[in-house]
């Protein structure tokens, strides 16, 4: 990198930008409006990215609908979105200005790189973390959004941004399928026909699973999970999935279901693992006597480490296929439809278009 | 091995020893009487062993009071007793009679070496486990017992027999506190200071713990526990361990109930491990929230693989006291008052003589 | 094992066995003869199989043309071909007799099933193993053999008798790319495209890997990687793979050249894996500093443990063509000719029909 | 923390403080020098550690002698030490000002904190680290040296100035303890009783290694080690520890013999463990065919991630004794003289007093 003394490369990249950027911010449950904000500047380690493609989350409508997810409350403005993919326009003082112009997907985590969990390799569990769209820190259903360069993951063309925009999603499958240890050949059971069951279905077959079992109430969703990776599907209302001796070795909850994280638990084989993602009461009563005598190993996750190059490589190489899952596209000024469309059962996923 | 080609060496040792032995048997629920059995011949891979001190377990009195621990069920008459030592008096036809003589500690499980799971180092887990005084496999309230000969481990002079009897609780601890990953400096909650309890707290100073935390209801339970090990105790009527922001690397139940639970997972710190090893209540509510959004690892233990070894080694070396742990010493006619022996508070492990 | 005199199960199925077969013997270095050999008798838990296709492995080559493998030593009449696949015709005692007319593919292991390594896992690594055609255990140039029955893994109808008996070689794949760490996404370096070399090209593909490189130095060999799964190739005398900034997670060798072995361990990016594979010099000077400075780790692979499934799954679901590898076919009269086709450069792998 | 404008609290502590300090300067091989240079001003996140004491490591010594380090050369001015402990006396713009006057040791790494390395928990890797007394970074041997705040950490009163300063290493025993995997019961061979080999027999002696056997040529250096922990020592010249069946679970190398290394790997049980700590010969002949048939697993450590708070424990509780180790004490005027001690066989470790 060189800079001019006279106009720093930040400067110079954003001369060519504008001041302000129409905004979606939620003012509090269930009110939506558009503000012009000033363009943020990145910081020295940080590059500023347009936004191309923001991807809609469970928790965005969460957000919207009951003005709060367990502790986390919307009390001050707060700008959802945290999916997204856009083009760096702009680098801070540390950074190759070579950046510039590069197409990215961002991973919407901001930790403090130096605390205990930071050192030990898990940023997502760093007690400072600044999470897009999680109250107080705004997300991306906004024109500009600053990002750690490192977590301005470039890629290649061949990822469109719609895709790059659903690596998020792609990233909470990724590490639910590390957590379940999933290899060649491995058996799964899958709870949630939902966007991310279909998801970790897609990125279980990518791993090698060989039996990849998913059960959901609905029958339009069972059907969609065999397009997408189940080589099973089971109607956990005509079957207890526990009654079915599968002996997975892992069961991943997508469902959020009290239900079906008990007959999960019992489906699984001895030294098997459980992965609970899906959020759903946060309290649950567990069949602990059957973890016991199967020493199972029950775990969750919480965001994600390290999972976006391994994301580009699967979409890229075409083994998970994120295009198919968008079924709306939305522009600023219908965030509120976008946000809504989860009520169409054939919707999947809705993308914000904020420029 | 040489063997005479006319007295084969199993019949050669058997020759000094009895037709017969004491047995005591319960016949049903509170029911146990005395009877002559047949001592046992080794199969070609196993020993027999006479019988020296047999610990008295917990389940041993489930199995007395209430006939049965959740699907196992007393619906014939079973010998009772599974933490043990001995002498080897015999052998089978593929083994070295240089081992009769040896003072040897049995692990009372009999895996059919040759599963899924046994092929894997599970040998716990095996699907066709005999295990010993567990219906409908007899235990070791008699004068011989066999055992294949890998799991009659050689204990030294300096281990007394009672200690080689409970070198089995100690390999329970040993498994627990394996799963629970402590390692020098770590930290760790214990629920529940009975016989488990203490044991536990022993291992874990032993594999280098530096934090010790015991939590028992009872003031006495906790003062002995800080004489075996632990390094604070709590008493969770007055605090709940979950306000006191322990940050423990791991909690370890064994407690069995759900109020201890609970809060003991409350109190580990991010991506930290939960053994379950207290038998409660076979379903519990759990903070699966909480359990997510740390990324908490939930497992428990059921009996051990490749304890022995390290359990003979922390008794030799003398970091783990399992003599001490003695409260009560009973022959094979006084069988009830030592299954009963827990209803004193101040009893901590009885110990029968069968021979 | 005791057997009825009258009709014990195995003798019933045997009623239809022919009582002798003729069976391929290494006298000693380049000395084959045909005997006819009793056709053996399962034991309790074995099953007989009769061996459909066997596959020729550089080992029974070595065995031929020196007449040893560094301290195995040909000294008494050898049966070589330890890649076999067959059809169960009886069983043991122990054994159910529905296994009969089972195609299976057979893990020419015969491990003692109790000692330290075995308990642990590791039956590979059992000090009393008995391996197929290593002396002097006899192997598979024969009409019958017997195995564990554990180790006679059952096949599919879509997969041949010739893939049957390639699932060996595959097997050492599997156990590489395990070792190797190798998940969707990776980055791999394979030294040698000889048969383990290709087969753990394919085997690097189906575990997920995104860069498999492959160094041969003969052209012919490096197109032929190039259709087995190699996304790049290199010939290391006009470069040096060490040169490249390469930066692989993994390096496999499995050529056995000191000099690839040096070159590739330098391709390796920190915290990476080296798996040697191939047999060369029992000694290697390494770049010791190189893997200190860059905390590598450094293993090889001895065989294989609980792999069958997993390449029944690769080979049943079309992830790995092994029917694809074969370009010669030989009865048991030309078995000298068939350990000798690997002196044709185009040849890959021979196949042995025995019956 | 608030902090004036008039006075930032940098500014504000420094009042207190020196503008220069004598500093011992290596201008190149073994000609060293006191400058006077100016104390360093803490960076934002950073503090500003009084050294207290500095222990001499051999790696010292190597510049000090021949100017280099493998591929690190002395081409500037560079001071010595990263052995070393303090007194914090400034602290940066964001560092809370409670942290002055906490006693420290010092962790003399100063990594990105974002690269692939460091986001994966392993920045002892970074490519981008500066770690102290290595070209270009300076060291200790000075008055005062600033510490990114994480990595200097506080230890208690009970930890003497010394002790402190040889938590480093300490930190370089506990890393190849941990790869070695060392637990309770565990046997390890370690080649070389200097300080890294004593410390580390103390540290394998802490994480419950039963055998700590130890190597070395001189008998007065065999008979320290059984001081500070060895269970049995060897003369490597009478014995060759290979010929002995020791059966280790891991051999640690901190001798940087090739001939030991190669004794040491032949020394592991299957699937053990061989940490290769001693700087030798960048290039070693080693035994790979017996690394592969016993699937051995060979590693080197590279400095060390998460020890400190490790050692302090060990040092706190009594279980390492470091200042026993300590057999010279030198001013700043004496630097050479310090790094010469390692002439006097008697000596094990010289520390320097900078102030």
């Amino acid at each position: 990198m060189t800079s001019s003394p006279a106009l720093p490369e930040t400067t110079l990249s954003q001369t060519v930008l504008p001041a302000t950027m129409r905004t979606s911010v939620l003012l509090h449950q269930q009110q939506l409006t558009i503000e012009d904000r000033a363009v943020p500047t990145p910081d020295s380690d940080e590059v500023l990215v347009k936004v191309a493609a923001v991807g809609v989350c469970g928790s965005d409508v969460h957000y919207y609908r009951e003005g709060r997810i367990g502790d986390f409350v919307v009390d001050s403005p707060l700008v959802l979105g945290h999916e997204l993919s856009g083009t760096i326009v702009a680098v801070g003082a540390d950074i190759d200005a070579a950046r510039i112009g590069e197409r990215v997907a961002v991973e919407p985590q901001r930790p403090c790189r130096s605390c205990r969990e930071c050192r030990a390799g898990r940023y997502n569990l760093c007690s400072k973390m600044e999470f897009y769209a999680t109250p107080p820190i705004d997300g991306a259903f906004c024109g500009y959004v600053t990002s750690q360069t490192e977590f301005a993951h470039r890629i290649p063309d061949s990822v469109s941004f719609e895709a790059g925009a659903l690596l998020e999603p792609l990233s909470v499958a990724i590490a639910s399928i590390r957590k379940a240890q999933i290899v060649p050949g491995s058996s799964v059971l899958i709870a949630g026909a939902g966007p991310i069951g279909i998801i970790t279905a897609q990125t279980a077959r990518a791993f090698g699973a060989g039996e990849i079992i998913v059960s959901d109430l609905v029958p339009a969703k069972r059907e969609r999970a065999l397009k997408f990776g189940a080589t099973r599907v089971i109607d956990p209302v005509a079957t207890d999935p526990a009654t079915l001796g599968l002996d997975v070795n892992a069961f991943i909850d997508a469902s959020g279901s009290a239900r079906a994280v008990d007959s999960g638990i019992r489906s699984v084989r001895p030294a098997g693992t459980v992965v609970l993602v899906g959020l759903g009461n946060p309290e649950m009563t567990l069949p602990v006597a059957h973890i016991q005598n199967l020493e199972l190993t029950v775990t969750g996750i919480f965001r994600y480490v390290d999972t976006w190059p391994t994301a580009i490589h699967l979409v890229a190489s075409g083994q998970v296929d994120l295009d198919a899952l968008v079924t709306g596209r939305f522009d600023l000024d219908h965030v509120a439809e976008a946000l809504d469309s989860d009520r169409d059962e054939n919707s999947l996923k809705s993308i914000v278009y904020p420029n």
